[in-house]
């Protein structure tokens, strides 16, 4: 059997019950940060854009648009709660992918799910399974695949959302790989749109086509059984080199959630284990921004290749400033959307503590790992090392963790008693009924 | 300027009485084509599943769904209208990039014209220069990209539906620009899905894209400036070889058009002039297929390699058998849908005839050239050349031709007099006051 079978069904057959509880667990964390994100980021002035295209374009009021409010077609869904869980480079990682693979699965499990009046469970077990889905995938082809410049989040999230909206619209086998097929011609995403909403789009777009694809194969539409591994499939074509062993080995077995972590900080990932270094100097030792007479860091090199910005001037380059995200991190405390804003970037505190700071490259130092130095005023210097960031894969973010992330973002939108509501509901989710009451939550 | 603003400004800012005349009636004639194929797929069951999904998912009506019936949003007329116009592979051929342009562009440019109320003369200009869009994309990554793999119809198909589409929209330059970009970032379709529904799908998903990117740029959404040439963009992304001064070189002085060739057979191109041949025997020299012993055939090596298959078991078969298509034009004197039944090639008559072919490659003969000589019960030969297949450049369609094609498809859902009022109007266009009364005329 072909590798695109052998996931079709494994997708399909794979009982709820054989997915082991801490999986389920991680499954649950994702959506529950999957919210947090979409309900945050649901008050951008963009989401407006969509919002008027649903209004002007019509569809049927089956699944709820996170934060903004109001119902539209499952399709369209998809495509605004995953525009709206990428939006903020906050959502999680999948790290031997750099995938994000819970804004193209987790709306696509749940417009469906909300339609059919799938039981919480049910969407539990169908994103996890998206999920591993999407980062199989992903392994198959990656690195050649990212290096090529695809945006490895909107090709791959595609097999995340089929699978998942698959699962819950309860194709059967050859649908289901129908559904692969139609999904996986529809993957697409370059990354010379970084940079503009055309990136957080990929997301919200591979949802919608994995709906689509799902939608299309209940139907009767026809594809290929073969597109993962065909000669002229999704890793011939998309691909300069493939191993689809990375598909079938272990599945069922060795699960990927664990290798994707939740995002503790709303910028570049390399830059995350410096804030944990600077949160911890302010907190821990106790060190003030006025006290600072320098900072020196060891970093990993892609800190400087990636984030080398002294002087961000709108709040977007300060997300891709190492110097920025240090400075709040000691001043704030963290180094959250509120860090990022165009008068964050500008405040001279900040402008002040950022000047201070000085990275070094240090070959030794891994990509979750650092080393700061303070210099204080009274001649003391303090260190602080960090050896995996948070929110690495052996350092996740733990559950109280993710409770502030959550209530942070949702209160953007949601009164602290909807917050409260809406997260407690989430993180008994494997006990709802209906999924569709929780998406009533999710309306400010 | 890069080749990204440059398109984008030619397919805005050329007035329409800058397209010289003759490239205008080209372009009457692609959309004459577009709906005879369309008219013709509609009848289709698997229509049924698209117009199953609208009714599922919902949608303001707003455009016509050809043939089938009622209206839907624009994306779905897009994408519906789209898929028909392919469904048959009996569209239209650039034949420098094998790119069928009128299957994405067109409905991306009726959908949007019909809610507007543009005058055919718009939409005959914005097809114009949404095909010449979606052919220089074509020729700036062919043929590395197509041989890579890729449904050039559907990757550079969202260009020509973005182009066609925005231009009705009044999309400013730099929407324009972004539109291109939210389009190009949608762009794929590989080949493994041949032989099934969602090679047709690639046609009208482009349109859908197209027309998605139309509506988001205009209501303010953002993309890349250099979607073609940039260095994460299509052609670096979707092709190992491109040339940037395909998409600027001459443009709106050399035109596509003329290298794009309306399809007289229903089947594998290669096999058009052995048709041709065939039909010329047939009604020229007297020949019936009673008295035939032997046919021979000196023919273009893709000849055999695409299209040998002496014993097709199902209509689908018959449309790559050069056997099949050389018998029934000889009997049938044409290859029209009605010659690719399964019917048909049960037929033994049919079949007894194909048994008598036999071809052999001459690499001497050019692609849409061949040499046919048939051997009589009465002991003559007779011979017949074709230098270039009807429907090649060198050798298009005549009106005359095309409206026999228009009819003969057309009637598979519309009256006689409904189809003598449609083609009527549509080569009346340019003098047509609202497009929207044109689509009026293509329900069944």
């Amino acid at each position: 059997m072909g590798a695109t079978e052998t996931l079709a069904r494994f997708i399909l057959n794979t009982p709820t019950e054989a997915i082991p509880a801490p999986i389920l667990h991680e499954g649950k964390r994702c959506i529950i940060n999957y919210m947090a994100v979409a309900l945050y980021a649901s008050a951008d002035p963009s989401a407006e854009i969509l919002t008027g295209l649903f209004e002007e374009e019509g569809g049927t009021a089956s699944a709820s648009l996170i934060g903004v409010g109001g119902r539209t077609n499952l399709q369209n869904a998809a495509l605004a709660n995953g525009y709206l869980a990428h939006l903020e480079d906050y959502d999680d990682t999948h790290f031997p992918t750099v995938i994000h693979p819970s804004a193209p699965t987790i709306p696509a499990a749940m417009a469906v799910a909300e339609r059919e009046g799938a039981t919480g469970l049910d969407v539990l077990a169908a994103t996890v399974l998206g999920v591993e889905a999407c980062c199989r995938v992903g392994l198959s082809v990656y690195p050649n695949h990212y290096d090529a410049g695809w945006h490895i989040t909107g090709t791959c999230g595609v097999f995340g959302a089929a699978g998942a909206a698959g699962r819950l619209l309860g194709l059967d086998e050859l649908q289901m790989t129908y559904a692969l097929g139609i999904a996986g011609t529809q993957a697409a995403g370059v990354r010379e749109v970084f940079g503009s909403m055309s990136k957080p789009f990929h997301a919200g777009r591979a949802a919608q086509s994995g709906v689509l694809a799902g939608l299309l194969a209940r139907r009767g539409f026809t594809s290929t059984r073969e597109i993962l591994e065909g000669r002229r499939g999704f890793a011939a074509v998309l691909s300069t080199a493939s191993d689809m062993e990375q598909i079938s080995d272990g599945l069922g077995e060795r699960w990927e959630l664990p290798n994707n972590g939740l995002k503790p900080f709303s910028c570049g990932v390399v830059s995350h284990p410096l804030i944990d270094a600077m949160i911890a100097l302010r907190n821990e030792h106790g060190v003030s921004a006025d006290d600072v007479v320098s900072v020196g860091a060891r970093v990993h090199p892609l800190v400087l290749e990636l984030m080398d910005r002294p002087n961000p001037r709108v709040g977007l380059e300060g997300k891709f400033s190492h110097q920025h995200s240090m400075a709040v991190g000691l001043i704030d405390g963290g180094a959250f959307p509120a860090q990022y804003t165009d008068d964050r970037v500008l405040d001279p505190a900040v402008a002040a503590l950022r000047d201070k700071i000085r990275a070094t490259v240090d070959d030794s130092v891994a990509e979750d790992a650092c080393e700061v130095t303070v210099t204080l005023r009274d001649g003391r210097t303090v260190s602080e090392s960090v050896t995996h960031a948070t929110g690495a894969p052996e350092n996740p973010m733990s559950d109280a963790m993710l409770e502030r992330k959550f209530r942070t973002l949702a209160h953007r939108v949601l009164s602290e008693a909807q917050a409260d509501e809406l997260l407690a509901t989430l993180w008994s989710l494997d006990t709802v009924d209906d999924v569709s009451g929780v998406m009533a939550l999710t309306q400010g």
